[in-house]
């Protein structure tokens, strides 16, 4: 058996794609419901250097022990994943390839390719997984440094529930090597499979918890940064009030002060009960009223899912047009019923119907899987629809269509009238660019006792050939509306070069010249992912 | 009567010290202890300006309006209210005064005064409660910068749990306005009565809640600040990605930045279910394993401290030798027996007994007031003597004898070895610089699922004259054990220029170059606190 090849166009692993058979069968349904007629995009060729624009630079004999400027390498590494990403791929379109793909053997490498980098003024762009969906990833003429080579738990504490990670393991290798202690990091971007821990610290991502932990930044006792001007290492603390955290300068810094080469997390025991149940809501906004009293009762769920009704339709089958709480409580300690009986108990004041019961399970049941609460009815069919969303997303682009996500964060407050405005704003732009054929959900993925992270997803016919152009005018008239209610622009997708113009607006100016002043201490030539978060 | 007047030499309220009374009783019951005669220094006298140095400047008339160089205002603003202040003021020593204090009513006032010390090199020293114990308030000649007067919360957003909040609201003053509206912030330093919103913020203070909650960095939704450079203020969000987050460069910036005037903090309902238990432990050890074993369940105890032997016999009454885990649960939501129980059964498993039982109480006993669990017993004792404890340390020290407390974190796995040679430490230099007679006792403050907060304090017979030059010794062998060890210098008490020695050697130094580069661009004169944190 030949191993897994990366797809150097499209989401992951190239023979996880659709199928034609099932490819063929979306397409039927989309023919269905659209009413429109749908043909299929060619699967493109592998590129070859003609395909590519020249190398900006060649690669030095310094680095060529782990370096490549074979065109596959530097197509892979061209984009992150977005759909603006897929659709350019499919395209053909690698104009703004790296020059080169370094890939560090070990801290010596990575501190060999800054040093010739800010010697020769060559920009250098950190490359995780490459899972990034707003451009954080994408230079023309840079180098890009894959860092998945670094991918070795290094060291385990197991009293304090803590390990020391090199930065480079994608979500899977790092899960292999945690289960034979029995520990896990549990944290399942919805990226997991393609993302490292360094791009999930560069980017503050967003994981499986729905609360309390809802970014890695939870999970961080200390970090090690190979900057050009040296090597920046915390320590491995529990918490602490010394100073302002020197982790949280680089937790989201997206490549642009260092190369986050280690990283020391806290991780927990695998979950021995779980419990589990969908709840649904005739009115969403009585949805909304029951998770904002279920998140201010210090119940810390870890699943705290609201899907309005076309989500629950389209992603869990539900077919009443009511939405779905999907509410999920684990732990390694004790059973949960009593806290999920607690969250049930909210969601039936506000008018919440639980058809399917509650799924409990506990070590009782154990198999050596974990418990199978949530593998079942609506609850389970959102979440197999979760992980294999982006293999259908590439397929849905080969047919023309716009399938794309944006999320934000906001107040309970604010959030009902963000919610009307971001949803007509969209609509409204559905219906000028795309004759209205499409819709726009959206579902909670994190809670917080003061608000929610919103997260929307638009569905939309396109005419061939204005796919780009036709997103990024729903694009801008969602951003538009998210900056003038002072959400966030992002609140676990990062910023990269796509959100600059509504990050721009959202932090304080103060703050950037700051920052910038910060990065240029650490980054002196000014090598590293320009133009992500601020300007040189 | 008088309204209470602070004491410009010791903590709180003049008028609420230890009466002539109790300062004999506790005098005889050290003479018993210690078997060493005690006498008394006698109260001060109120300085007058000839007691105090020359000011270096003399309040400007743009700031005359809001500003005193009276001999008072000038000796309360000299010192925080560590041991080494008390000393001092005691002594009648107050050569590091500022040269005036002013008290800004709007930030204009605040802007007005940072504008004249930058066009005249004045050194600022914001002032919040002045509880400061690391000397991060004192600066010879500079202005303080008294911000109490600025204590109004200006917005409630009842629906997202939120308040708007100007920084120099004290404790007391903050929860007065929020109890109409059936919330509390539940922020409860041991300095909460004479502590500060923004003090909180600058110097990352640790609070009520000893799990998930423990700083008041959890607490913030944005802050606004006011920089010579000008205003940053960010956005209100319940969580975000988007950048290094803005807010934690100024969390812990201990007033080198910028003047905090508002924030916008996370608050919650008043609790209705309480409950808690006092657990014995025969061996200390056993204890710190069922703490650290709790900690790791996500059970989110309110109160998870545990005493060592000694320290439960001289502050919650235990005769029997053993230490005592004070564990406490509360909700405005449910319930909490549940949570109790299963920490409880914990506990058990290793060697815990719980003589006194469980009290639990619930809005089935509200008399307007909250719920009672925990005011009984060595639970209730312990709490009383919390309240009390700095009052009575200034008595002590009027005895002629040293108290004084340092805390830090580590990890689970470190803990045993640092716990050993902290004691080890401080007993060596007992034995050396107080003849031996003294002790030093353990709590833990802050428990995480990677490490406790050991919170340790010193109590000491000393030589007359020779208090703080033997306090000095006993500081710095401690501190030398902490950082050796890897542990923080400070989990929640600051840096200020006390701990500048060894939170040197903890803070990377590239950390120290880039906070010095962004420090450049908003206080672009050096006016803010220089010495703290950074040098100039």
């Amino acid at each position: 058996m030949t191993p897994s090849r990366r797809s150097w166009w499209g989401w992951g692993w190239a023979d996880s794609a659709l199928s034609d058979d099932q490819t063929e069968k979306l397409a039927a349904s989309v023919r269905t419901r659209f009413g429109v007629e749908v043909d299929l995009t060619p699967l493109p060729a592998e590129p070859h250097d003609d395909d590519l624009p020249m190398p900006h630079v060649s690669v030095p004999d310094a680095l060529k022990a782990f370096s490549s400027a074979d065109a596959y390498e530097r197509a892979l590494h061209t984009y992150g994943r977005s759909f603006r990403d897929v659709v350019r791929g499919l395209d053909g379109d690698f104009s703004p390839a790296p020059s080169f793909v370094a890939r560090p053997r070990d801290e010596a490498d990575v501190t060999a390719v800054l040093d010739w980098a800010t010697s020769t003024g060559t920009p250098v762009v950190p490359f995780g997984g490459g899972s990034s969906v707003c451009g954080g990833v994408e230079l023309a003429g840079a180098v890009s440094m894959d860092l998945t080579a670094l991918d070795r738990v290094v060291e385990i504490d197991r009293t304090s529930r803590a390990i020391r990670v090199q930065a480079g393991a994608l979500g899977p290798v790092l899960e292999d090597q945690l289960r034979p202690h029995g520990l896990t990091l549990r944290h399942f971007p919805q990226s997991f499979e393609f993302s490292t821990v360094g791009g999930w610290l560069a980017t503050r991502s967003g994981g499986h918890y729905a609360s309390v932990y809802t970014h890695i930044d939870d999970l961080v006792e200390s970090m090690r940064v190979i900057a050009p001007s040296g090597v920046v290492e915390s320590r491995r603390l529990p918490g602490s009030g010394a100073g302002p955290s020197p982790d949280r300068l680089f937790l989201g810094s997206e490549g642009i002060l260092g190369v986050i080469t280690e990283a020391w997390l806290r991780v927990q025991d695998r979950p021995q009960w779980k419990a589990s149940a969908g709840v649904r809501f005739a009115e969403y906004f009585s949805g909304v009223e029951a998770v904002r009293v279920i998140s201010q009762a210090a119940l810390f769920p870890t699943n705290c899912r609201l899907l309005d009704a076309t989500e629950a339709a389209t992603s869990a089958g539900v077919e009443d047009g009511t939405a779905l709480l999907v509410l999920g409580f684990e732990s390694a300690d004790h059973p949960v019923d009593v806290w999920l009986d607690r969250a049930i108990a909210i969601a039936r004041d506000h008018g919440g119907v639980v058809p399917d019961g509650v799924v409990s399970s506990g070590p009782s049941d154990a198999t050596g899987q974990e418990p199978a609460a949530g593998r079942d009815g609506a609850v389970g069919a959102w979440r197999n629809a979760f992980v294999r969303a982006p293999y259908t997303r590439d397929a849905l682009v080969r047919m023309g269509l716009i399938v794309e996500t944006f999320e934000t964060a906001t107040t309970w407050d604010r959030f009902p009238a963000l919610h009307a405005e971001v949803t007509d704003a969209v609509q409204a732009a559905l219906k000028e660019v795309c004759g209205g054929i499409g819709w726009v959900t959206c579902r909670f993925t994190h809670v917080y006792p003061d608000g929610p992270a919103p997260y929307f997803s638009v569905f939309a016919a396109s005419r061939r050939g204005s796919q780009l152009a036709q997103w990024a005018e729903i694009k801008a008239a969602a951003s538009e509306v998210l900056v003038r209610h002072g959400a966030t622009i992002t609140h676990h997708h990062a910023v990269g070069r796509d959100h600059r113009p509504w990050y721009d607006r959202q932090r304080p100016d103060a703050y950037a010249t700051a920052l910038r002043a910060a990065k240029a201490t650490l980054d002196p030539g000014s090598i590293l992912n320009p133009g992500v978060l601020i300007d040189p």
